[in-house]
């Protein structure tokens, strides 16, 4: 049971507050989330009893990260079902709550698709409902695995490209247990190095504006023992031109047919310095984050966030005084450009990581091969 | 005057309060600061009655940016020596206080080859503190006037350099009239384009990690009713993906003699995007601060600063509770690489713009040729 794997996992999390998982205690079921926009200040927990919360946790970034939000939809579709909620409205407000995760959609889209070929078969609402929470904790089950496998895919991308051995990583946002079922995406590579060590440094960009490095990437590699150095995102530029990064890598929001990557905002400007630098820039996402609906980087919709988290400084324990929840900084009226992600063109992407191995370089081509490559391997 | 001057000039200030004047009150001689920490929340003065007080004011960063901390340095002479310290101690810690901004050594130098010089002169302390006071003064006054001749050659070389107009200007950091004794460097700039109708956006960079940008740049753009917006530092390469940037104009802190320009940190990355991007990357900078005795970038001492900037957030209306003054973001114990400056090679900036007009292409060659001219100038 996904759930069970949730709870006993809790000794390898960097909190021991699963980010994610079921309960079905006296009172009906619950999605009980570790509110992350608390970290690393409070480990605490958020518990939504119905979709419309898990919409408002996933708006709020309580819950977030590409893998986790496929999770976390999933989860959202089954709770609706078990509650006897209309699914195909929770399904759409859930799929709906972000737009740039392309696995938000597609878990959502699993949990459904199992309730209703249950419902057609069966004609039993539980029955249904049952499915749709199979589909989900499946999908817990499957990414934890698919984690530990770009983690060592990722590992010998690495090794290949630098054999020296003595790896420094400059990684953005956060992409560790916190957004996946197992340890993540980018961050677990590093991680895995750490553990057979091999990684020299991992530099940590804190990423503005909501500082999900400094608060949950330094939070993860603290508790892992790992070396880690915190910079402002404005600093990576010196790193490269001191010639102390070896590899970029980072994770993924939505993975485009012909290769372009959208990720937290802050990644394009990675890629160009690390192509400047001629230093390897490694997107490591799950196959699910890869859209072959999604044409290409143009097509890809960029989610605008408020102004406000931007001209407001926050953080978990700053008093509430701003329209935002934070402590204006700006000039009050000052209006904000917040793009939540950018885009990165495959051209300037060295390999692109997934659990059924990697592509470089970046091509349509090779990522349809790879994508077919994978739904044989599902299919048989 | 310069004192009057300064005072005169309050209504063409973004704030009511000169950033620097000197005053004197029955009990003495001050220099009176705008708390340049405290905006745009609180406009305080900060009231130093000698050098030490005034050094901890630069490190503090109550006082900054390359130019005003050389008329600061000037004046901080000036204080010693009217109030009977000893000048030349006062003139090693001043020059000490920061680094990488060579306006600021230029700046105490020159006030204290005047008060030397009166000295051997006359044998007489009043007559040289007077003289050192007079040199802080018409230092002043030049850097007022060297403001205003960078915006029109600035202005001039932006449309040379983008005839249609309408100018989509992206800044880092602060470098208005809070940083001088005029109207400043790149911004001015853009003041003046504002003024003549030829600018159609200025994009304002937040500037971590203490967000000079957002708490001083778009100060001074709101005050002066320009159309402005703010970014994160990260969202910047969206912009420039998506063409909204005509040109990127920055002030330095020191210019080595083959052109490498040292600047707030996040400059050098803007430099390779804009290059990336075939956009326009222009240093706006008086005379003063081209150092001849810096070879290249590579000899640019860069100033580190404390960690706590980063690992801790900061505004001025943030009780205090980290080692920093601030609240902590990232968990404790976090360490941060924190250079307050880095360097871009001659090769990625476009032109230098000074007072005696533009370098372009930047080369040492054609930078010194600007310096000799620039000693004509002012010997003849």
């Amino acid at each position: 049971m996904a759930d069970q794997q949730a709870r006993t996992d809790r000794d390898k999390r960097p909190t021991g507050i699963p980010v994610i998982r079921w309960e079905e205690p006296p009172e009906g079921p619950v999605l009980v989330l570790l509110d992350q926009t608390r970290l690393p200040a409070e480990e605490a927990e958020l518990v939504c009893t119905d979709a419309p919360a898990l919409v408002e946790a996933i708006r709020s970034l309580a819950v977030r990260g590409a893998p986790l939000l496929g999770i976390a939809g999933a989860y959202g579709v089954a709770l609706a079902a078990v509650r006897g909620f209309d699914v195909a409205e929770a399904a759409g407000a859930l799929a709906g709550a972000r737009p740039t995760a392309v696995n938000l959609a597609v878990g959502v889209r699993r949990a459904q698709a199992a309730h209703e070929a249950a419902l057609v078969k069966t004609g039993d609402p539980a029955a249904a409902a049952a499915a749709a929470l199979a589909a989900a904790r499946a999908l817990h089950r499957e990414d934890a695995e698919a984690s530990a496998r770009m983690a060592a895919h990722g590992l010998a991308l690495l090794d290949e490209l630098l054999p020296g051995g003595g790896h420094r990583i400059l990684t953005h946002c956060n992409s560790g247990s916190l957004v996946s079922g197992g340890e993540g995406t980018a961050f677990a590579v590093a991680l895995r190095a750490h553990r057979e060590g091999r990684l020299r440094r991992l530099w940590v960009d804190e990423t503005r504006p909501l500082l999900q490095g400094a608060r949950l990437t330094a939070y993860e590699a603290a508790r892992s023992g790992m070396a880690y150095t915190l910079l402002t995102d404005n600093a990576a530029g010196s790193l490269f031109a001191a010639g102390e990064v070896d590899a970029v890598l980072i994770g993924a929001d939505r993975i485009a047919a012909d290769g372009s990557v959208a990720n937290k905002v802050g990644s394009y400007p990675l890629a160009v310095l690390a192509r400047y630098h001629h230093v390897p820039f490694i997107v490591v996402a799950p196959m699910t984050t890869i859209d072959p609906d999604t044409p290409d980087g143009a097509s890809i919709e960029v989610e605008q966030r408020p102004g406000f988290e931007v001209t407001e400084v926050t953080a978990p324990q700053v008093p509430v005084t701003g329209a935002g929840g934070g402590i204006p900084v700006a000039p009050l009226g000052t209006q904000a450009y917040n793009p939540a992600f950018d885009v990165t063109p495959p051209e300037l992407v060295t390999a692109i990581v997934t659990e059924e191995g990697a592509v470089s370089p970046v091509t349509a081509a090779a990522l349809a091969e790879l994508c077919a490559r994978s739904r044989q391997v599902t299919i048989g």
